[in-house]
């Protein structure tokens, strides 16, 4: 199989191998990983490794802690706010896709919301870059990579404000500067690992200062002196995490993630721009490495290329509902040999249409 | 092993083996569960049957919906109030342990909590049944089963007022009268499957009637809406609970797991009973039939004891850090031929130091 899904998405078959055995059998306990307690050696050496690859691939120091919390990044588009944005503060939105829009409307629960950049106006196809963040605004907000409309940042907005960002669909595939982060979110459920887990990065200056009273299951600042094990944990995601990090760790780390990242969509989007039955969508400065969006020129054509997709064995090519077209997601594990596959097929599928 | 871990515990044997195999293989797919869409019909298919088994286990009609949703049971205890609670409203809490003063804890941050019963003069040793519940409380909270500390409801409390149940540790351990609760939760961790998800249960009627905005995620509204996926939800821990709840139907239902509850607890409290040096600390009408909570007369031992046990392959058996001692779970999924280990080498212990 050949597997291009957005999100859960294809993960290293050596993770797989692993996680099922341990499921059996873990680290040599006599126990399934889904039958031990979470206040164990067992599993505190997970977890406490976990947040020690996050610090590493990410080359951060004291200032931020790494939580691992229950729950996608839908979570996080109501947790951040209500963790750092006070009633009547202002926070700055990038609106670049559908998920920054669904932040903006959590946001907009706990303060006031400045959508100070959107892509609206030629739906979600590009990044603005040129806009103003007042430097007043309690935070700026911003989608690292847009999943759906395959649109991605390459550089880190500059803004003397701090930085908040959703990084779930793009996060582990280059290095950035982490640290200028003051809040940094991801579901698991590309790059990472299983769904069922949020990463949570967090500078510890940035919290404790909004007036709301906070549940506690949503107080960042409790899960850090808990040591991200606060309530029961969503042990087997955390778990699948710290494989997969161990797994790219093992492979070079995120340097060679980005190597990888940039040979596959080179690749892909060589061919796209080739093949004239094939139309990419989005502005070129800012296709994303990690999902490809486009269309079929013939729209008719559409359902047979998905069924001749199927038909060898690759799947998850269908765009998202809310986009239509197609859509080729790119995640780390992925090899390009899946995409050289594709791309096969497509020329032939052009040469017969086009 | 054998395993008498509080939760996350012990699972049945077959369902391990089915989960291991999904990591490799779901369903014939040649997919891993961890890297399906969780809008394929793949899933969409363990969804639907996961709750369709709720409802039959719990012989529900339309009135009630069945949602598997992100976090544990901590995550409720805000979730709960925040749906049904308003600012001005009043709602019953009964005070039975440490999980459900946390629960009065989180509801107190949206409305008034009025403690009808507490247990707190004896530490939580028993279950209060006469108390008053004012006509006009919005709900009466309680916890059907105290796994710290080792008391369990045997009766559904009498009221009026809508009924809403913490029933994380006792869950599928018998049949009830499910239909008279307005809201139900558990996480999955002890009798529904690994740690993850939580299955809240939910009348419709009782919901949309609070002022305050919601955030998205925290709507049952909007999970109902959504058929149980307004997000990517926590694929493979729904996974292991429709193949746990699958195993208890193939072995005859609530019914069946009721009738080995009684065994497990019967043939364990008898045992405590029995034997000299090992003392039970909960009022015997009250005794839990999931966890039994106990001492050693001559605390001096009980490092010793709870070596021996280690050295038996017998896990789980400390007391919770807030109230010591020792517990063992007996969960489901747990063969009475562990129970008879455990007392084997408990009568052997009595025998030589009592």
């Amino acid at each position: 199989m050949h597997n291009f899904n957005s999100g859960p998405s294809i993960l290293p078959q050596e993770v797989l191998t692993e996680a099922a055995e341990a499921i059996h059998n873990f680290n040599h306990t006599g126990l399934s990983i889904l039958e031990i307690g979470h206040r164990t050696n067992w599993f505190g050496e997970v977890m406490t490794e976990a947040r020690y690859l996050v610090k590493e691939f990410m080359q951060l120091g004291d200032d931020h802690e790494v939580l691992f919390l229950h729950g996608g990044a839908t979570a996080q588009f109501m947790q951040a706010p209500m963790n750092l944005l006070d009633t009547d503060e202002t926070a700055a939105y990038c609106d670049n896709g559908i998920w920054g829009s669904k932040a903006i409307k959590e946001a907009r629960l706990f303060g006031n919301v400045n959508v100070v950049s959107s892509s609206k106006d030629k739906k979600h196809t590009y990044i603005p870059k040129d806009f103003f963040v007042p430097e007043d605004s309690k935070y700026l907000h911003y989608t690292t990579n847009n999943t759906v409309e395959g649109t991605q940042w390459h550089h880190i907005p500059a803004t003397t404000v701090p930085l908040v960002a959703d990084m779930s669909s793009d996060i582990f595939s280059r290095p950035m500067e982490f640290s200028k982060f003051a809040l940094i979110y991801a579901g698991a459920q590309k790059n990472i690992g299983a769904a069922g887990v949020n990463l949570v990065v967090v500078k510890k200056e940035v919290l404790g200062k909004v007036k709301r009273p906070i549940p506690t299951i949503m107080d960042y600042g409790n899960h850090i002196e808990a040591g991200s094990l606060l309530n029961t944990p969503p042990v087997f995601a955390v778990y699948v995490s710290m494989l997969t990090m161990r797994w790219i760790k093992k492979e070079g780390g995120l340097e060679e993630m980005e190597k990888r990242s940039r040979q596959r969509a080179e690749f892909f989007y060589n061919a796209l721009d080739t093949l004239p039955l094939f139309k990419p969508i989005v502005a070129i400065e800012d296709r994303s490495w990690m999902n490809a969006v486009f269309i079929i020129e013939k729209p008719e054509l559409e359902k047979q290329f998905l069924e001749q997709c199927k038909e060898n064995g690759m799947i998850g090519i269908k765009g998202h509902r809310s986009v239509g077209g197609l859509r080729v997601s790119m995640y780390n594990a992925l090899p390009i040999c899946s995409l050289e596959a594709l791309v096969d097929l497509m020329k032939e599928f052009n040469n017969k249409f086009a």
